[in-house]
């Protein structure tokens, strides 16, 4: 069976390598060889072990009826959704790792996918190399999900633990990220929270059967986050955490957000340090359950692309179904009716925040300003917390999960 | 589609409850209804919602063409080995949680699903709800597996943690457990090992894709952890757990044993607690993926039984495949060949143990007797251990993961 690879990026070299590398194992895998025809890149790599399958005209491989799958990890939104709305036209399976083009399109690509006998599969688009879409469309296929929630981005993840654990400021770990090849030179799409929307969209939308847009999710990143409130944090035995949630309301709304947390030490979820990712599913049956590894990188991502090229192969039909549609009328809301414990960092005496909140826990972090006080409000709607603090200078308020 | 369930009893009652709970997102992913039409149980349940679906007699299920599934939840090897072969031999797909079965036949039974165009599922035999068999055999495929390693118990490990947290020795723990209905009143598969065996050869036959036959894996269980043990572990950071693990060796052979370990409290394996259970597994393209979940119980078992039936609808092809077959040499090796360091426990001075075991870390434990000593020895293989100790007092001896 023939392959095209779009891309010869972090993602694509490491699909050409695995298939390569594990060579045997993929094809006892799939019960038939994965043959790399060609890699697609505008750039030329004549010392790539590669380099003789290189071309630079997307319909070479459009027009090659040998190629039944076409890997797209060329990432973004434009060349990337036109190559492979033509694949798939063309009757070729596709499989990516570009979770901004699920997010974006992904019903619209599972329906021309469908119409055409091909599959479009994106294991690799969330979790890096954690098996995640396929759990969460299978193995979890009998429960309602009452709640997804997730560290979904290596990269602030990384910094928040550099922050934490080694007092590094937000500049600190955002150059050490840059420096071991962690964080783009551009790194908004991580710290701005984007990444992480984007992930937790698409497992919005695999768990609750509607598409969750990106645009309509508030989405708070890390670049707010200071040494000052992980002092506070610490002194209430949490750690913070930029986490992505969906979870379920009463009248089946989806309270979808993206925003840093003060996460309790003994929660799971605070044990997960550096790169790693890590997604907790509730169901009603299963309880909560959570997945676990590297969510970037070469080999893990390319990993979970392979695997779902073995799939193909297998001919499971498994994938070739839409996983989601487009809902009549909006079904995220906003986490405003979501209450939770609130952290506030702000200028005030210790007597008003006691007498404005009443059963606040106080907290204490050395050097902290005579005039600053920190505390955890009691469980409230974010709403009343912010008319009781809008008249006040607030530095930063966090929800605790 | 119809469905028989083999056996009432914790799972196969959940099953039933998942699917009438769930009924709407069941018909909705598995594409059809999934309509419950025989219970068989030798029992009579009069007061049940379910009491006009039982039946005493197999064959009513055998020979009804209608009964597309059979759900197998019966345990043991005797009558549910005879009923799923007979159910496969009738063109029907089985499900089942049943790791004895599955550990002792399941080449045969896949082999004999096969012949006949019908699945043998599994995914509830090892860890209860938690996605593991499908995101091992599918997600993963693609990696070379070098080493699985999992708290694969519940019981015991709810037992474990009530003895490191709440200093009960093992028989009150033992108590407790079967209080709560964590335990059998006949504890041995649990508190031996046995269960935890059967666990880690269902996922060493499928990552390496030989069957592993628990009768060749050494296995110890939790019988002979003492409080001092776990005193001494605490002292060296440690917490002990009961591991399954399966190494590949570079020769091809897949070292295979269950022990109690002691684990460093910064692994993640070391904060699963209670009953939860959590299998890492670690693949050359992959990295280490932990999947974590409660490994048993009435609706998390359900869960990943009704999963299974859910994809059997579908029609997947996927798991119409043997996934390990019969060796012709014994392909598990004993842990004799896995180096690693020890905890030991003995009577000695901590000079003699110094002596024997230079560079080895001595501990230390409130209230030990004077001629106790309990220390972590360096890297090394367990016969040149077994040889320096071999006419020596030796309480207890234990790996260090």
């Amino acid at each position: 069976m023939n392959v095209a690879v779009l891309g010869f990026g972090v993602v694509g070299s490491g699909v050409c390598e695995v298939l390569t590398k594990n060579e045997e194992q993929v094809e006892k895998r799939a019960g038939t060889a994965l043959n790399l025809k060609y890699i697609l890149d505008v750039r030329e790599f004549p010392e790539s072990p590669f380099a003789a399958h290189f071309v630079k005209d997307f319909a070479h491989i459009e027009s090659d009826p040998s190629v039944a799958i076409v890997v797209e990890t060329m990432g973004g939104v434009d060349a990337a959704y036109e190559f492979t709305k033509r694949a798939l036209t063309a009757g070729k399976s596709v499989v990516t790792s570009n979770k901004e083009l699920i997010a974006a399109h992904g019903c619209e690509l599972m329906r021309l996918a469908q119409e055409h006998g091909a599959s479009y599969l994106f294991e690799a688009s969330v979790g890096g190399g954690i098996p995640i879409i396929r759990p969460m469309s299978q193995c979890l296929a009998a429960n309602e999900i009452t709640e997804i929630c997730g560290i979904l981005n290596g990269t602030t993840n990384f910094m928040l633990t550099r922050m934490i654990r080694n007092g590094l400021t937000f500049q600190q770990a955002l150059s050490e990220a840059q420096a071991k090849g962690y964080a783009e030179r551009a790194p908004a799409a991580d710290v701005e929270g984007h990444d992480s929307c984007r992930k937790i969209c698409i497992l919005a939308s695999l768990a609750y059967g509607w598409r969750i847009d990106p645009s309509s999710v508030p989405t708070e990143g890390i670049l707010d986050v200071s040494l000052a409130d992980i002092g506070y944090a610490d002194s209430y035995e949490c750690k913070i955490k930029l986490l992505g949630r969906a979870v379920r309301m009463g009248d089946g709304k989806i309270c979808v957000y993206v925003a840093p947390h003060f996460v309790k030490r003994s929660d799971p979820l605070a044990g997960v340090e550096d790169v790693f990712n890590s997604i907790t599913v509730s169901g009603d049956a299963v309880g909560d359950v959570m997945f676990y590894g590297r969510g970037a990188g070469k080999l893990p991502t390319a990993s979970a692309v392979v695997a779902d090229m073995i799939d193909i192969a297998r001919g499971s039909t498994q994938f070739k179904q839409v996983l989601w549609t487009e809902a009549e009328e909006e079904m995220a809301i906003s986490p405003a009716l979501l209450s939770s414990a609130f952290y506030v960092r702000m200028k005030c005496s210790p007597d008003w925040a006691k007498s404005r909140f009443p059963g606040a826990s106080m907290l204490a972090r050395p050097g902290a300003p005579t005039d600053e006080v920190g505390f955890v409000t009691p469980v409230m709607f974010e709403g009343e917390l912010r008319e009781i603090l809008k008249d006040e200078t607030v530095y930063h308020v966090l929800r605790v999960l």
